[in-house]
């Protein structure tokens, strides 16, 4: 008996040590593709240099439909398919135009209308300028001293913080909700210091919301760069009384329809099962979007290539998502969990990368501890590709809807220092990526989805 | 008995835990003042956009040394000065030309002389090219194939690896010692494919060595950048009798003086005990070297500067040395070496910044096994910035020479991927430098260079 349990031991030792060898091996091999035999850098440049920018509803989102699934079709996917979706579609218009009026002399600053903002009159807005830091000063100041008046938030991103993401999250609500808190107090335009760690000319787009508040209380809203935003600040100390003038003519429309882009492969084991891997299509509407979401876009699309160069086929389906309006509106997202209801499936894994394409440092997850255990004990094959943050948190927008009775969610966390240098701005273009980094994270992604399809969420 | 075993053993984990939390505590200060009070970036923003690049012997560098020493002068040190070195001083005279001769059509091509070689005649050398990828293949050609002809180095750095640095030791030997194996078997000049995982229009400058050939045999070697490597390569296939045409007017002088600059603050337990921390001040002649090594010289500097804004002083006797000449000819580090042994100095440790200002990712370490592993045993501190990799490797090239009965090297790793892009090439600039990794860098140097003093090395 006690033989047999030794033997028994030993062999069950030694099916683990095989399968962590098989494990190791299969890794270098996806590396290796990733590395040396991928598509996903040469997809971006033309979604980033030939298609250009993506916002929801433009001829580039469309062009952006029709290139991913033209693309898909040639990956051996059992099915590429369209998921119609309606989404908003808000149109910049003219660039903007905006200078600081101190006395006499205008000095003219980089802004851009935020995303969903009301144009300012034709002739464009002029008022006083009233500079806060948070909405507690807001309405500290009340009422009389914000009526009339620009309202300018000019709380920086606190660059104390080891990962950018924190800082974005503790300034952002400015950009959000900026407008609606003003209007309230009877201000007449916003003006946000954009959402940047970095001292620069260019300004960052971004959603904004004007909430429930009625339509005539809609105030046009723009973000500044953050060297304009510290010009103002500071020609403000020796001028309270100066005035800032803008003028953007951006119009929302009615919504019109779009598509989620969907490649499915069909489990070999456990068909019912569905393993997501996405990003988004959209981006906005300044640049090539090639970090936002461009890479993580094509770093999904590139899983597949892989298990494809690979010849691995997965035991549970398989579904490369690229989701339409991420950045204003998460229509794409939202129907793409509600169909998912619908048709009652059962999602195990849901992965999305949407934090930029560079150097991966690990995965946030989204799941219970249980899952969250087993996940992390399949670290040390992730180390030797200098991947080793594993931790809980958000996964990602546009897979946030996605519920199932036991879901695993995922989010690919890249290096976070240079994402704020370039988001939602006109600086966010393909030479911003490196193709290294861009490859690595695709790697990565394909490694987490492989332990899951061969071990499991629990 | 058993009680007072309990309560000693109680009190050495009360300690324990105490020294663990005051380590927290101290990291937290540390990446803080990186972060929020350095002065690094705006050092290397005037080491690159005001004084530029910094060969050895060149009015840039001797700029650098008063610069450097008339900052470090303001950070607190009981003194600061020049130790002096005698170094090469190689000048690359005007801008290289080169071309492809295919029949009667000239197809210019990107170059730049190697760091020591020689010009070539004055009205430029033109000559049939033979194409290899390493020196058996050469060898193998014979004589007869290479005699009159321009030997062409085509091997690229291997992407397959996921260090950068591991692709850029398996190609280098092409640069450091092609015109040499060449010319030994009668070419007339080299032309070697830069070392550059991407596919752009940069040569990559860097030194060769002519070994022990006598002077006449001394032929002009030059980099091409990667594009012009393929077009080169391309354009043999369909003409194996094309020409290559190249000029360049690159001269070596005799060595002239120059300096290490050095900053020395006195332990306050173990005078005799010194910890180094440095950079090199000289950069290849084509850019800033913001990376190659403005990086480490700024970061190295600001290890004093967060000591000083935190009130800490060390135990051990604090160097920071910026070494003079890495680049082509390590003289500095070599005579760093020599006068520490001959002023019988103990170094007990050395750490040295030079693989650019990227994310910081961990060390590499040369000591001892009983070294490391107490080091290992520190990793948990680091881990909250995202600092997981410590392994045994070089350490650099600068503390090299340095020797010590029990001394641990260790060299900062940042994230490798983009390194290659910019090294020694006229893109190394300031702005391909992100302020928050470099100031990261600086954290991370500071917080090891802080446990190394408050536990000694063994």
């Amino acid at each position: 008996m006690k033989k047999n349990l030794l033997l028994s031991l030993l062999f069950v030792n030694s099916i683990v040590v095989f399968a962590q060898n098989k494990d190791e091996q299969f890794f270098k091999q996806i590396y290796n593709s990733a590395l040396t035999n991928s598509k996903c850098y040469s997809w971006l440049d033309h979604l980033s240099n030939d298609i250009g920018s993506r916002l929801s509803g433009s001829a580039g989102a469309e062009k952006a439909v029709q290139y991913t699934k033209s693309q898909m079709e040639k990956l051996g996917f059992d099915k590429v398919y369209l998921q119609e979706v309606m989404v908003p579609k808000w149109v910049r218009g003219e660039k903007e135009t905006a200078y600081i009026l101190d006395d006499k002399k205008k000095i003219i600053v980089p802004i851009c209308a935020l995303g969903g903002s009301v144009a300012t009159p034709k002739t464009g807005l002029t008022a006083e300028v009233v500079e806060v830091h948070n909405f507690d000063e807001l309405k500290a100041l009340g009422e009389d001293k914000i009526k009339g008046k620009i309202v300018f938030y000019n709380r920086p991103m606190y660059d104390g913080v080891i990962e950018s993401f924190d800082a974005y999250s503790g300034a952002v609500d400015q950009r959000g909700a900026g407008a609606r808190e003003a209007s309230k107090m009877g201000a007449v335009g916003t003006i946000v210091r954009s959402m940047n760690l970095r001292l620069d000319d260019y300004p960052h787009a971004g959603a904004q919301s004007y909430g429930e508040l009625p339509k005539d209380k809609y105030i046009p809203t723009a973000a500044i760069s953050t060297n304009g935003a510290e010009l103002l600040s500071k020609t403000l100390k020796s001028n309270p009384k100066l005035k800032f003038y803008f003028k953007q003519s951006c119009q929302q429309f009615d919504d019109v329809l779009s598509y989620n882009v969907v490649g499915e492969l069909k489990g070999t084991e456990h068909p019912e099962k569905i393993m997501v891997v996405g990003g988004h299509l959209d981006s906005w509407d300044l640049a090539d979007g090639s970090h936002d979401d461009g890479a993580g876009v094509v770093q999904s699309m590139e899983v597949m290539n892989i298990f494809r160069n690979l010849n691995y086929k997965p035991k549970n389906t398989l579904r490369v998502v690229l989701f339409m309006n991420e950045e204003n509106g998460n229509r794409g997202g939202n129907k793409y969990g509600e169909l998912a209801v619908k048709n009652k499936e059962n999602h195990i894994f849901a992965l999305e990368s949407d934090s930029g394409g560079f150097a991966p440092r690990g995965f946030s997850f989204e799941c219970d501890d249980s899952s969250f255990n087993k996940i992390n004990s399949w670290k040390y094959l992730f180390e030797p590709y200098l991947i080793h943050s594993f931790v809980k948190g958000h996964s990602g927008t546009d897979i946030g809807p996605l519920t199932s009775e036991k879901i695993v969610k995922a989010g690919l966390k890249p290096d976070s220092q240079r994402y704020f240098d370039y988001h939602h701005a006109a600086n966010d273009t393909f030479d911003a990526v490196n193709k290294r980094e861009l490859q690595l994270g695709a790697g990565t992604m394909a490694a987490l989805i492989y332990m899951i399809d061969q071990n499991g969420i629990e």
